[in-house]
C-alpha cells in the first residue's frame, strides 16, 4: 500500500514517481469504499485524483495556498494533509467536514460551499501576500460549471486588472452537477476539441512561412496584443482578458500536470491552466452517471446501488409531479433551474415541456432577475432554487420582482437544516431575508399535500410569493386535515385553550408531537399551521388570544425577521393578553451532521420545544 | 423649435431626417436646463441622445421593448415617450421618477436602477415573446460599465444558449461612473481602436490571396467557427459565447445607428451591437468632468458649478478624512470599493496609497468575497459600499465572510433614506439583512464624530463589522458627547425616567428634538444613543427598565428583522417591566423625493414619533 506511507502533507513528495499511478488507484478504492459506507460527494472527488496529487507534487503546503471552489472535491486534499482516519466521521455531526474548512487544517487556506468563490478569494490572499512581500503561490482551482456564475467573471476581470501572480486551474470536466449550459460551456467545448484549429494554425504558419517575410509576420502575431494573437493560442477569451492560458491538459496524467503546474509558476501576471478531467474517474457506474453520484447515499459498491430503499417520497418528487400538472393544466407555467434540473425535481418537466424549461446555468442571480422578466411578459414563471443559494439572488428578489410586484412563484427547496452539508448550506435564513422585502409572500406546507396546494396557490396568485420546504422525506401525517389555501390564512388543527403552538412548514410535524407530549402532561394545547409566514394571520393571532394564555410560534429558521418576530410585534402592538415564546434557530451557524442530531442541538426538537414550552407556561400561569 | 413637435411616443418618425441634428441640440438644450434647476443625471443622458433618437426611429414602441440597464440614461427615451411636461417635477416627490416606472408609461417595459439587470430581464422579455408567439423586437442598452457585473456575463451566457432573437446595444463610453476598470475595459479598448487589428486584417487577406488557394483559404476562414475567425471579426469575446457581433459604431452619427439597428433586427438568434458615446456630450463642463455630472446637484449653466455652495461636511468627507488617517497609521489597511471611488470619498485614499487602494468595477460579490481573501490573508480591509448595492451579496458577507469570522469592514453609505434616487436606492433594508447573519456586527454613529470614533473601532475588532451612515451632510451636533466606543454598548445622552427614545444611527438626531418636544410637553424623557444595533445593549435595557415606562427605539430601516424587535424581544423575552414602541420604516418601497418629505412619508420625522410616542405613552400610563 502506497497510501499508507501518507501520513501528513508532504508526504507524497517522498514517493517515487513510479508509484503515481498505483497511489491514485488506492485514493479512488479508498474513497468509494468510505463514501459507499457513508455517503458523500463521489463523482467530483473521483474526477480530481489526479488534479490534487500534481497540485501537493508541485507546491508546498500550507506556504502555498489552494483555494477548493465550492469545496466538495477536497477529499483527496483532506486525505493527503493528515486526515485519512477522520474519513469514518466524514460529513457526521463532529467529524471531518465535507468541505474545506479553515479550522480543520492550515492547509485549508479559505472555507468555501457555495459555487463560484474561489478566484475572488484567491485574489484577496495574493493582494495579501504581495502587500506584505511574501513569495507563496497562491492557487484557486474552479470546475467549468462554476465559471458560469457571474461572480468569477468580476473576480477574472479583477485579476486581469491587478497583474498580480496568481494561478487559476480550471477543472473542465464539461458538467456542473448536472450537465453544463451555456455560451462558456461552448466555447470550453470548442477548446477541448480543437482539431481543426490546431490543423489550421499549422497550416497558416506553413503558409506564412513560405511567403516573403512571412516568418517575421508569425513570430510577430504571436507577440501582438488583441484579437489576432487567436491564431495562435487558444484560450483567447481569457487572454482577451489579459490573462495567460495553459492547456488543456490531461487531467489524469500526474506528470504532465505537474509540468504545466511548473510552467505556470513561472508566468507573470494571473495564468489559468485548463485542465481536463472526467467526473466519476475509475469507478464505472460513476462515470456513467456522474449526476446521480454528484452527492450520493451509501450505496452498493458492485452494482453502484443505493443500500437503503427510499420508502416515502421525497418533497422534490411531490413538486415533480405537481409541476407536471401544472405545466400540463396551464402553457403559460415555465420553469427555471439554476444548475438544478435533478436536485430539484425539474427533470420531467424538463423532458416533457423542454421549451418551457430553462436551466441557466449556476447563476441564482440571472434567474431571478430572467424570472422577473418572463412575469413582465406575462408568463409564469416558477423559479425552483435551494434555500442557501437564493441567498446569492437576494438584490434580485428585492429590486428586480418585488419593487415591480411581479408574479414569480420560489419554489425554494432544501429549506431548513439540510444536515451532511453544514454550515454553508443550511436553510435557515430565508424567512428574514425574505420577509424584509415589501410586497413578498412567504408560505410553507405542512406536509405533502399541503405542498401541492400551495404551489398550486402560487399560481394563480398575482404577486411575488415563495414557498419554502425541506430537503428529503416529504411528511405524509396530517392527512385528515386539507383546507383550500386561503390568502393570509392559518388553519387550526386541534383546537383547546391555554397553550396554543403556531408552528409553520416542517415544525408543524414537531408541532404535533409536541401537543401529544403535553396533552399526556395534562396541558391543554391548541395546534395551528400558521401557512403563511408573511403576512401573517392576524385575525388568527386575535383569535388565539381569547382562550390562550401562551402563543408558541415554532419555525426552522434563525428567530431574527423570521415568523415568530412577526407574531410577537402583532401580540405586543396591540397589548393582546398573552404571552408569546419563540422557537426558532439560534443567532449561530449550524455545523454538519444528522438532522436529528442537529435540530437537538439548535433546540427545536420535540424535547427541546416541550420543555421549554412548560417553563414558559409556568411563568405565565404564575 | 423641432423639440415642439414631439408630444408622444413615435413623434420623433414624422421629423424629417434633416432636422435630427436640431433635434438631438434641443434635447441636449432642455435636459441641460431642467437638470441644471432641478439636478438629476446629466452626463450619461448627454451621451445616449443620438442613441436613444436612433432606437426609437428604428423600433416600434411600445410594442417593441427597451430595457435600460440602470435606467439613469433613459431622459431622452422620457422625452420622446410624452413625459416632456413632466421634467420639471423630475425626481421630486410625486413627480417623473429618474429611472423607467413601468406605472409611468407603457414605453417603460422593465424597471431598474441597479447595474447589469437589463440583459436578464430583456432575455425573460424574449422568452416571453417566443411563448407567446409575439414579433416584437427586445432590446435592451447595456454600458460598459455594467458589463463589468457578473450578471450581465451571466446573463450573456444564457443568451447565447437560448438562440432567440435578441438585441443587446453595448453604451461603450469608457466609464461607469468612475473611470472603468478590469479585462473586459481593456478588451473593448482594444476593440474601440483597433487600427493595428484593422490593417493586419487587410494584410493577412492580401498577402493569403497572393498565395495558391489564399483566396478560397481566407473566404473559408470568415466561416469556421471558433477562434480561427478573430482574425476577420472584431468582439470576437461575444462570438466565442455565440453572440453576434456589430460594431463599432459611433454612437452620435443617427443614420449611422439607425443602419446597424436595422441591421441587427435580421439577426438571428442574439446579437450586440456596439455603439461608441461620449459621457457629457455637448455640454463641455460634462465632457470634462464626467462623474462629477454623473449625478449632479442643480448648478450654473455657464460654468458649470453648483449653485449651492456646501456649508458642512458630509459624512463622506469625514469618512474620507478618517480613512486618510488610518491608511496612515497603519500600513494593514486596504480600502475596497465597487466602482464607486468618488461617491464613496475614497478617492484621496486612493491618490496616497494606490497600492492599498482596489476599484474592482461593478461587482459587490466578488468585492466582498475578495475582502475576505485579504483578511484571510492578515490584510484589514475596508469596503466602502452603497447600502442598496450591498443586498447584491449578501450572500458572500454570509458565505464568505461571516462563516469564517473574517475581520472585514463594511462602510456602508447611503443608508437610510437617500432621496431623489428613489425605490431602488433607498438604503432601508441593511440593518435587516445583516442581522440575520450570525456572527455579524453592525454599529451607527450618531453625527460625525462618531463615525471617525467607530471607523477606528472596527479597524482595531478581529471580527466582521458594518457600520452604516446616510448620504450627504453629517450631523455636526451633540458634539459635547464622545465617549470611546465600547464593544455591544450604548451610551446615555440625558437621563430623565419615564419615557427611553432608545435611537441608533440618524435618528439619534431625530431623537434628541423629539425630546425637547417632550419635554416642552411636560413628560420625562431619557436619550439613549444605541450605538450597536447588534448586539444590542441589553445590560442597558434592563437599566432602562428600573425607570422608564416605555422604550421607543427609533431606526431608519424597515421593522422586520431590524433594531426595534431585537430590543423587543429582549424585553418580552424576560417579561421586563416596560413597554416597547418600535419606530421603524413600514413595509413598502419608498418612492422618490426630497428626504424631509419622505421622512413624514414613512412616518419617522420629528411630528410622527412625537405624537405616536405620546399616545402609546397614554396607553401605558393608563
Amino acid at each position: 500500500m502506497v497510501l499508507e506511507k501518507i501520513d501528513q502533507v508532504n508526504d507524497i513528495k517522498k514517493i517515487s514517481p513510479e508509484e503515481y499511478g498505483l497511489l491514485a488507484e488506492e485514493i479512488r478504492e479508498f474513497l468509494i469504499g468510505k463514501i459507499s459506507q457513508n455517503g458523500g460527494h463521489l463523482a467530483s472527488n473521483l474526477g480530481v485524483v489526479e488534479l490534487t496529487m500534481a497540485l501537493h507534487l508541485t507546491f508546498n503546503l500550507p506556504s502555498d495556498k489552494i483555494v477548493w471552489d465550492v469545496g466538495h472535491q477536497s477529499y483527496t486534499h483532506k486525505l493527503l494533509t493528515g486526515r485519512k482516519a477522520g474519513f469514518d466521521g466524514l460529513r457526521k455531526y463532529g467529524g471531518l467536514s465535507g468541505f474545506p474548512k479553515r479550522k480543520e487544517s492550515d492547509c485549508d487556506c479559505f472555507d468555501t460551499g457555495h459555487s463560484s468563490t474561489s478566484i475572488s478569494a484567491g485574489i484577496g490572499l495574493v493582494a495579501a501576500r504581495d502587500l506584505k512581500g511574501g513569495s507563496e503561490y497562491i492557487v484557486s482551482v474552479i470546475g467549468d460549471g462554476a465559471l458560469t456564475g457571474g461572480m468569477a467573471y468580476e473576480a477574472l476581470n479583477n485579476a486581469s486588472q491587478l497583474k498580480k501572480n496568481f494561478i487559476i486551474v480550471l477543472n473542465d470536466n464539461n458538467m456542473s452537477i448536472a450537465e453544463n449550459v451555456g455560451g462558456m460551456s461552448e466555447y470550453l467545448n470548442g477548446l477541448r476539441t480543437n482539431e481543426v484549429y490546431t490543423n489550421f494554425k499549422t497550416g497558416v504558419e506553413q503558409s506564412l512561412n513560405r511567403i516573403p517575410g512571412g516568418t517575421h509576420l508569425a513570430n510577430q502575431l504571436k507577440k501582438t496584443k488583441s484579437g489576432i494573437k487567436q491564431l495562435f493560442i487558444p484560450g483567447m477569451l481569457f487572454e482577451n482578458m489579459g490573462i495567460t492560458y495553459l492547456g488543456p491538459v490531461d487531467g489524469h496524467d500526474v506528470g504532465k500536470l505537474m509540468d504545466v503546474f511548473t510552467k505556470a509558476k513561472r508566468v507573470k501576471g494571473a495564468v489559468i491552466v485548463h485542465v481536463l478531467t472526467k467526473k466519476g474517474k475509475g469507478y464505472d457506474p460513476a462515470e456513467r452517471h456522474p449526476a446521480r453520484f454528484h452527492g450520493a447515499e451509501p450505496f452498493d459498491i458492485q452494482t453502484g446501488l443505493p443500500k437503503n430503499k427510499r420508502k416515502k417520497a421525497n418533497y422534490q418528487d411531490v413538486f415533480s409531479t405537481c409541476m407536471v400538472k401544472l405545466g400540463q393544466r396551464n402553457e403559460n407555467v415555465v420553469a427555471i433551474t439554476a444548475a438544478m434540473p435533478d436536485g430539484t425535481g425539474l427533470k420531467r418537466f424538463k423532458n416533457l415541456y423542454p421549451e418551457r424549461f430553462f436551466d441557466v446555468g449556476i447563476a441564482e442571480g440571472h434567474a431571478v432577475t430572467f424570472a422577473a422578466g418572463l412575469a413582465a411578459g406575462g408568463i409564469k414563471p416558477i423559479l425552483a432554487v435551494y434555500s442557501s443559494f437564493l441567498q446569492r439572488a437576494y438584490d434580485q428578489v428585492l429590486h428586480d420582482v418585488c419593487i415591480q410586484n411581479l408574479p414569480v412563484v420560489f419554489a425554494i427547496d432544501r429549506a431548513g437544516l439540510v444536515g451532511s452539508d453544514g454550515e454553508t448550506h443550511q436553510g435557515i435564513f430565508d424567512l428574514s431575508y425574505l420577509s424584509s422585502i415589501p410586497n413578498m409572500h412567504i408560505m410553507a406546507p405542512k406536509n405533502k399535500w399541503e405542498l401541492s396546494d400551495m404551489l398550486k396557490f402560487a399560481v394563480g396568485f398575482d404577486g411575488p410569493v415563495a414557498l419554502r420546504y425541506p430537503r428529503g422525506e416529504a411528511y405524509d401525517g396530517l392527512k385528515e386535515f386539507r383546507k383550500p389555501i386561503v390568502y393570509g390564512k392559518g388553519e387550526i388543527l386541534y383546537e383547546e385553550e391555554d397553550i396554543a403552538l403556531l408552528a409553520v412548514g416542517s415544525m408543524v410535524k414537531t408541532a404535533e408531537v409536541v401537543r401529544r407530549k403535553l396533552k399526556e402532561m395534562g396541558y391543554s394545547c391548541t395546534l395551528v399551521n400558521g401557512r403563511f409566514i408573511k403576512p401573517v394571520d392576524t385575525e388568527l393571532i386575535r383569535e388565539l388570544c381569547k382562550d390562550h394564555k401562551l402563543l408558541v410560534t415554532m419555525e426552522e429558521n434563525v428567530r431574527s425577521g423570521g415568523f415568530g418576530e412577526k407574531v410577537r410585534d402583532y401580540v405586543t402592538d396591540h397589548e393582546l393578553p398573552v404571552k408569546v415564546l419563540n422557537i426558532a434557530i439560534p443567532d449561530e451557524y449550524v455545523e454538519h451532521g444528522n438532522v436529528s442530531i442537529l435540530y437537538e442541538e439548535v433546540g427545536i426538537d420535540v424535547e427541546s420545544v416541550t420543555k421549554r414550552t412548560v417553563e414558559k407556561y409556568i411563568t405565565v400561569k404564575g
